[in-house]
């Protein structure tokens, strides 16, 4: 591994988590030659407003006393590069860095002492948001379902490998300015009870991903407010988890 | 057809909608001996909410401006008999019979005259509800998305076959009374709309499902109001599209 990618003979990352023999084939390849595709390509996956509580703070909430869940469509799903495009239906376009969750086992009604035992990895994930909409539309399907508004990787990084998902420092820099920095801690709802009640709603499968949330630091919370524009780069660092950079380009 | 299923050789809907060839293999069925699995299995669907004007007023809220978008996950996938499974954490159950449309061409950005040319075909769908959960919760994830909260069916009926999708004569039953009885003329934003609408969100893909909302005489509308309990039967039928009838059963 290192700076290098190995190419596997499994035929998908749903393989892979399925306990599919996965062994080497043909060379490695340099990381910086590759293109990274999105590691995997959840049905749509579950993601989890307010779970920081100086986020709700600084977009003027209550911290929720269960978990927000909402969804991400598959059509959300990109490459840890990207782009995203800037739909020409938002003029308040704000990124959110944020804890990926991987589903290895299915998941339904477990408890929250159980749950880390269904996580396959984790990964950094950008749940791209356009706050104009979120504001004005009762669901927010399309302030946060654009088209390419879910950048997520490097890649999966396997649970044993990543550690305790409570103690992963996550920051977000824009063209190079930090903006978000907090550990995840600080979520309201740990990724354990996450699971737990998302599970009671209906089955989590092998695939699935979960989104966990975003620290304080986003655009909208801001003085003044500062939105994301073709040009921009967002990059999103978690620990021991990697890297995701991505570039706003125009429609 | 008429009363019996033909098998095909093509592994999946999906594989038909793409166009598969599919022949017959083996020995027609009779319709009453085989149990209809979901005709098709979407990532998430794409539901629409208020998009009837009696709907709309029977709940207590405004006409819509634009298609309120919101996504049933796919664990809500259940086959058109059933059953739905009454979850514990709601006491406010409710039917949602809708005209379901399955997308047979990618249609990304395409406009409302073109989008019917991008469906493959027709079947009713039961949006299930959790009135209580929807009120009390700001995103209707779990409202919408509770495990088996969308049965379907009880096949695709080609769009050639099903004509035109405003014509449609829309009725539910629940144990034998009839609660729902309306044209799909008098939907807000025909499906053409809906579908032009959506695909500015994110591109819909082959054997993606979009629900198009409710006509009045769901159960929170009523006075007093009347929800599902274990034991109830619910039946939607659809002109031209078929039946589909499921009962509610404790969890």
């Amino acid at each position: 591994m290192g700076d290098e990618i190995v190419p596997l003979s499994a035929p998908s990352t749903l393989d892979i988590i399925a306990g599919a023999d996965a062994v080497p084939v043909g060379d490695p390849i340099p990381l910086g030659d590759a293109t990274l595709e999105a590691p995997v390509v959840p049905g749509a996956a579950i993601a989890i407003g307010l779970n920081y509580k100086a986020h709700a703070a600084e977009t003027g909430q209550e911290p929720p006393a269960e978990p927000v869940l909402f969804a991400k469509m598959r059509g959300t799903v990109n490459r840890p590069s990207g782009p995203v495009v800037h739909p020409e239906w938002t003029r308040r376009l704000d990124y959110e860095g944020e804890l990926g969750v991987v589903i290895g086992r299915r998941a339904h009604r477990v408890s929250a002492a159980d749950a880390l035992d269904h996580v396959f990895g984790y990964m950094a994930v950008n749940d791209v948001s356009a706050r104009d909409r979120q504001k004005a539309e009762p669901q927010w399907m399309r302030a946060k379902s654009g088209w390419g508004f879910m950048p997520m990787g490097p890649w999966i990084t396997s649970a044993d490998e990543a550690g305790d998902p409570q103690t992963l420092r996550i920051r977000t820099w824009v063209n190079g300015e930090l903006r978000q920095d907090t550990n995840t801690a600080d979520m309201i709802f740990p990724v354990a009870e996450l699971l737990a009640y998302a599970s009671q709603v209906f089955p989590l499968e092998p695939g699935d991903v979960i989104t966990t949330g975003t620290p304080s630091g986003v655009g909208v919370g801001m003085d003044p407010m500062r939105f994301l524009q073709p040009g921009d780069v967002v990059r999103i660092d978690i620990d021991r988890l990697g890297s995701i950079e991505h570039a706003i380009v125009a429609p």
